[in-house]
């Protein structure tokens, strides 16, 4: 099928300059770095991509900056994620203009909706968005989940264009998959948002990696994908193995932290280190690693042959 | 001691029009409705004000209404509510230019941030606000809690000038009571969050009560703040167990459409009912009540001898 | 009206000996030490009496020990604190052949029970039971809620004989405290388990007082309650912000050793520093306490005026 | 390697006759249906074995039954599920002289552990124990987590003789696999709670399934092993998704009875239609499956070709 998203599309890191404004010579940068990886796509504004810490303005910039310097190669999602319908279609908008492929929404957060009011929210988005419409579980942060049976329903409708799931519940990912092929031609497009499990995933139809981890290697997720996908497994599983030795990044400060800055953290840092951005900052109020946790990233990325 | 805030403040509604509009002239009755019944100040963009639902503009006309249909005759308090440190420095520039007296700010939310965070972004606020922050402890919404400790530390560190509280912890409500009052003049003030148990917050010396349910009746609010600051408390006790009666109306739709939304469209459709806004229409996604439960809403406010 | 309970109600703490066993004499000196204070009566086996954590046998040996020394100078509450109705069942037959008066029960945990299988709960336990059921809402430990709507529609059928709220949220308890009136002569007991909110609760209409901290300071809470029985609701209010202060010591270890441990440890700690009990120690896993931090809870003895 | 666990163990129900007395016919001719169907080895008084319903006497009952019938063709495991370590301890006392193999065993609950006291638990219990012990990470009714290096670092000390994982996590699956394999000899095994991604568990060196689906057709779970530790991971997949289809059972009555007691309900009603145990009836106070939802769970039956 042509012009079928999927493969390995990275949510990126937004590098920051001082003062919190986005590094525009760090932004292009990390979409060349992606770009020559062979990467299929790449997803701005998503969590890994601090989207909910930058203000609006910010926000376009960093899409205005990726959709410029990715020029048509590959797709841009872009995220559009807000408290409730109403804002995200504000960001629907921002990301139509600026030319991006598709948007990537969760449910409402900060007031718990029923779920008939997620479904409200996403049948609402879907008719007045411009652009295609990728839901997006995300329940650690949203603390709401979309069930299966809604996504199945959203999708047999035409409202969504695919789903991003990070509901680390592979079974769950299994059981979309197939209710997502029996769907035939108007069938969306599957993601999976796990670093460590992504090999699985392809091989059991998932059409692609939306994973945080390769912002740091794209490299790695490419050549697991393309394993995967050529029924090449044992190599597959091999590459998901060193790339699970690379997200042990994502620990070292965790205990210090917190598990989400330290993630978001482990791969500025890492970036930084390879050269790719210029500085490592996480937008406020999140902490930075300090310079032996840093050091200690160091040492992974080398264990795990990232240079 | 003089310019203290404190009374009953209430969380007002905001009336929408079709399309998701703002209803100005429902929300000026509004204003009228609460300045008339003696109200000591007026709190915008609350979460019973569907700050989260709302895009700026909107949120910007909701500002701009009431700061100028209050003129000046009691403090405006604007929440500003976001994601993240640097969305919420915006919200409260715009609160700085309509006039309001303070901001009132909750720790950030879909990223959980580390308590050490939390505490940046609460310093970090202040430091760049241009009014004064009131902290806002709501964990129902906020999933992560403004423990005591912090809030005592900012307050003795002049960073906030107040907290409403609701935890619905009356201990820790009575704790924080004392611990402010151990800072003397420099002492922030402390607002409850409770509608049920609003006259013993008072009368353990809380400041003032920022309570949804004031939205429908500020007068008994204000009846019972003061019978509760006169020292008479059966009165107060008596004026809070009609309030509890009253707020039973939150209870009609909440197993059919989940507790938030049953109490905001309850609120809405009581003001309705009233007379004092147009629509009892509440912002998408949230599911309207039904004719029988407003039906019911109106027994319940005729019981509670609300008209 | 005669036979009805009320007042101080300790959960006593079970002193250990080495090896894990009941320190029977150390549990002697406790009740006594509650007699003497003019407690209302004594509840073995609740939280703070380690009740999940003792085999069966020692649960039995604190029954024996407690219902023996008092000796029916007032009213034994026994937990029945287990899984599932049936293993309920078996610790209410043990309670009652040991000569308790009544037993507390909490909602069903370990596999989450739906609602009506929390009913039917408490009436399977309610018809089966050789002893009146007072249920026990402890949200913290069950991970389920007692809804107000089943606690009055048990009472309303006569399944229950009162109820030991422990939800922390005291608008609730007025709530119930209403709800129960209504229901006259039949009406079941309500116990507050706040100790920070207990002169207000009993101010309210709760019928007594089941804390943890009453088991350090007995005496405190029984001057409590009859100052906010007898009308004088100052003197009530000082007791109440001795007994916060005294509080504190539960904070101790908190950050060390979680909140549990830190809790009935502190309370242990303060017992034996009072040389009521032997032992502090804490059935196992729970960690104790260190030198330090038991000094601490000297210091805040003292400052409370509790010797 | 001989003498080594592993294969497909399933989690037996426990049939139950009037009066919630074990069904010991039922549950003889329930170890025969596994027995022929190829099973590695049982576990009795797991969570799909109601086991924290079940009275001291009745679980004896099981075990006994469960052993005897076995008559060791097979290892027997035993949960012993209980609130805290000496309640525990009493469990893995009445395992041992039953004749069971190992014993499976949570982290505390009710009252919440601190991670230090979840380790001393394991420590104390692996020290005392009679048998071999298996951790069991259930954080869906212990509400508590094992950490991946609690876990590894118990393992390392020779401890545990091995995990049920039951995280839904395959990605930490996946990890810990890789990490009990760097323990060489002294690795323990390791089993997947998962009944819909046990064919990649395998594939990825777990060393068995403990899954409740197994208990209706522990056939097909066998084929599935044999399958996967064949290297025939197309046959695996396929007998994976037939058992996905078949998994549907456990969703008939969830939404009107709860996840739990739909899920328990659903397989009983299953081994009854099939006419291995004589009464789909689960322990008080559990709701029973309706009618027609019985008539549904024969149609998915027929429709995954079990018989």
């Amino acid at each position: 099928m042509t012009n079928r998203w999927g493969g390995v599309i990275p949510p990126l890191c937004t590098p920051l300059a001082s003062g919190h404004e986005v590094d525009v010579a760090s932004l292009e940068r990390l979409v060349d770095h992606h770009l020559l990886s062979g990467v299929h796509g790449v997803f701005a504004l998503g969590s890994a991509g601090e989207a909910t810490f930058l203000p609006d303005r910010q926000r376009r910039t960093v899409l205005e900056t990726v959709a410029k310097r990715v020029a048509g190669q590959v797709p841009v999602f872009a995220g559009a994620i807000d408290t409730s319908t109403l804002r995200v279609l504000e960001h629907i908008r921002v990301a139509s203009e600026v030319g991006c492929a598709a948007v990537v929404v969760t449910a409402p957060f900060y007031v718990t909706p029923h779920p008939a009011e997620v479904e409200r929210h996403f049948r609402t988005v879907a008719r007045q968005a411009e652009l295609p419409v990728l839901a997006y579980e995300l329940p650690a942060a949203v603390h709401t989940s979309l069930q299966s049976d809604l996504v199945l329903t959203l999708a047999a409708d035409g409202l969504i264009a695919g789903l991003k799931d990070s509901s680390g519940d592979d079974g769950r990912l299994r059981a979309l998959a197939t209710g997502f092929r029996a769907l035939h031609e108007s069938r969306p497009v599957l993601f999976t948002g796990s670093e460590l499990t992504a090999d699985d995933a392809v091989r059991h139809g998932v059409d692609g990696i939306i994973a945080g981890l390769s912002n740091v290697d794209p490299a790695g997720y490419v050549r697991l994908f393309r394993a995967a996908t050529a029924g090449d497994h044992i190599a597959a599983a091999e590459e998901q193995a060193r790339l699970a030795g690379l997200q042990r990044i994502v620990d070292v400060a965790a205990a210090r932290i917190g598990v989400t800055s330290a993630r978001i953290g482990a791969m500025k840092a890492a970036l930084s280190v390879l050269g790719v951005i210029r500085s490592a900052a996480a937008a406020t109020p999140q902490l930075p690693l300090n310079d032996h946790e840093i050091a200690r990233i160091q040492v992974v990325l080398a264990e795990s042959s990232v240079r």
